[in-house]
């Protein structure tokens, strides 16, 4: 199998399993625990908060661990709506935001808080100046996302951010789809609120951080004992936290170095398909997009069918939230992208473990079953 | 070391951890994608709710995986009080709940619900004919723990369960400590939700499940994908899910021939000590107590120096989120024991892997420090 769906889920880097494994075995101490297997289980959590925080560029106080990206999505939002409900009950965010954003702010507007959806223009762009007009006095929070996950577009969230530190308002990021991949240092993206989660990154599935700036006031979403300084109860996942300090912290060592190659590789495939395939078009934008991302949509034919009968190949007709669901997606239909082409999108996500020799056969199988399904293609 | 410390978390069993390793290797595909990959996945999920399910007595469908007890139990208070807004605003719990309960009924008054904390009498049972009187028209909730983490004791639930049954409000029981040791089928209980924390029954930290009855209605604490029937958005924990299920399976497999050996063991321990130092205090219930648990208090010594001057063995001066405070433990409090004897108890908490070998030697070297550190024992 080639596996081309990175954006879905990434596989554990052996590395992070290994540093995983001792406490999925004899050390399966409750960080809690004043005996030593808790101290020991402290310190193995203490440890990934630095190498998180390593990654973020913030202090490992400013790190929050959550049981994935979407909990630190709904702990930014409704945290920041609880905490400052006496200042204001305005959101900005956009429309091609994660269904984690968009169901807590319509969740939100159950409450009686309002919110701005800024739309995208054709490459999935929201335009700092549409922020900066949707602000009113009683905005309390503007919740950016770095990176699209379906089509990869990268969000000016640094000029957005600048904007939001102007007007004194608090600036969220959902970057579960750039940690580990482009640059994600929190002081560089002007962010106050940052969530990062683990299974985009190759770490487990099941653990995710919330960056929260010093000084910022957040009602948890998960009462109980004081853990994560009282933002989050509930027994560390020592393992899973050992696992994503650990993916952080090779993601570090070499971000430049594996964005290039895997580049290198989304480029090659998309370069090889149009010369055996026509009536292929990108969708997201040219440049500013991940290194490992190739929305595609192929004329006339549809996407579900073209990976049914790509058995070989893992990839995704959508977000794979959305994978059991034949809507177009909701954010090509943002982009404009009208309901047949949206229909034929398919989405490649490259990783790290990718090879030439697997971009090159996957260009050879697209290009056979799309000259077999017909449509417009190869024509 | 003598690892006599299960209530605050238990060693991942290793037929559990074998069950979870291919989904922290090759295995590692999003249950939401399409592919082969994710669809194994899902399948391996899938397996693991029938296994969580066949523990419980309910069915699949009925139960909801979180990312541990603490959020189960936020999503149980927090989603009723969402649900039932329109209904009342009045919930029943007891005064000696996990934090996990007692600060989201915190939170929940701030937002003006009012809540009753019923009280517990010197073994720390409630009264069911106190929950009858405390019911009001605008109740909406009843949660009562089934069994308490420091001291072992078994809430009354059936009777519990049969009066909210009477009155049409649903019951919501925290069984974290329960699930694994004693029976916990829902019918029998008379519940309508139920919490169950992974690493309590020899499955990993971070993952938890709520059993939510066919019928019930719960706004979801984490909004997003519609992940776990709409009612908790987040990809899945596969692996600590299949080893959640996996846990659950070998539970219900020996459940009373384990309760028999865990307790025998328990026995042993507090038949062993007042032979050997005097003092000694049972905190709990005498019988209706969890078969692994024996809460003690050393009369006239301080069970952080006691447990200081035993690093042989792992025990918990209080629940373990408790343990760095010295605070004398609420639930203990709560049972009218003064803060002398409160802060010279000392739990601890039996596994299925203790040997009576264990025991015997905790014994003697509960006494001998005894001994050493005078106080009024041994005199």
């Amino acid at each position: 199998m080639i596996y081309l769906d990175h954006n879905a889920t990434t596989p554990i880097d052996p590395e992070v399993r290994g540093a995983m494994l001792p406490y999925l075995g004899d050390e399966f101490g409750n960080p809690s625990s004043s005996h030593g297997l808790g101290m020991r289980a402290r310190a193995a959590v203490d440890l990934a908060r630095e190498q998180v925080a390593g990654l973020l560029g913030c202090t490992p106080e400013e790190i929050v661990f959550t049981g994935g990206g979407s909990e630190a999505n709904n702990l930014a939002l409704k945290g920041i709506a609880d905490a400052l409900v006496g200042r204001g009950n305005h959101f900005i965010t956009s429309v091609i935001e994660h269904p984690a954003i968009i169901n807590p702010c319509r969740y939100l507007e159950r409450k009686g808080y309002r919110v701005t959806y800024l739309p995208v223009d054709s490459t999935g762009l929201v335009a700092p100046e549409a922020v900066r007009a949707a602000i009113t006095d009683a905005t309390i929070l503007i919740s950016i996302m770095h990176a699209n996950n379906e089509v990869g577009t990268i969000q000016p969230v640094e000029e957005i951010g600048r904007i939001a530190r102007e007007r004194g308002i608090i600036f969220h990021t959902d970057a579960a789809q750039s940690v580990g991949k482009i640059a994600t240092r929190v002081d560089a993206l002007s962010v106050d609120l940052l969530t990062a989660a683990g299974h985009k990154l190759y770490a487990p599935k099941g653990v995710g951080a919330l960056f929260v700036r010093q000084g910022i006031t957040l009602e948890p979403l998960i009462h109980g004992a004081a853990h994560e300084r009282g933002l989050r109860a509930g027994t560390e996942n020592v393992a899973s936290i050992v696992g994503l300090g650990q993916a952080c912290e090779i993601a570090g060592r070499a971000l430049a170095e594996t964005a290039r190659h895997v580049q290198g590789l989304r480029d090659a495939l998309y370069r090889g398909l149009p010369e055996k395939v026509g009536g292929v078009r990108l969708n997201g934008h040219p440049e500013r997009r991940l290194p490992n991302t190739l929305n595609l949509s192929f004329d006339g034919l549809d996407s579900d069918e073209l990976l049914r009968a790509l058995p070989e190949i893992a990839a995704s007709t959508g977000a794979a939230c959305h994978a059991h669901s034949r809507e177009p997606s909701a954010v090509l239909t943002a982009m404009g992208i009208g309901a047949d082409l949206a229909l034929g999108a398919v989405r490649f996500s490259l990783g790290k473990g990718n090879t030439r020799g697997e971009v090159d056969r996957a260009v050879q199988l697209i290009a056979e079953v799309v000259g077999n399904l017909g449509g417009r293609l190869g024509a």
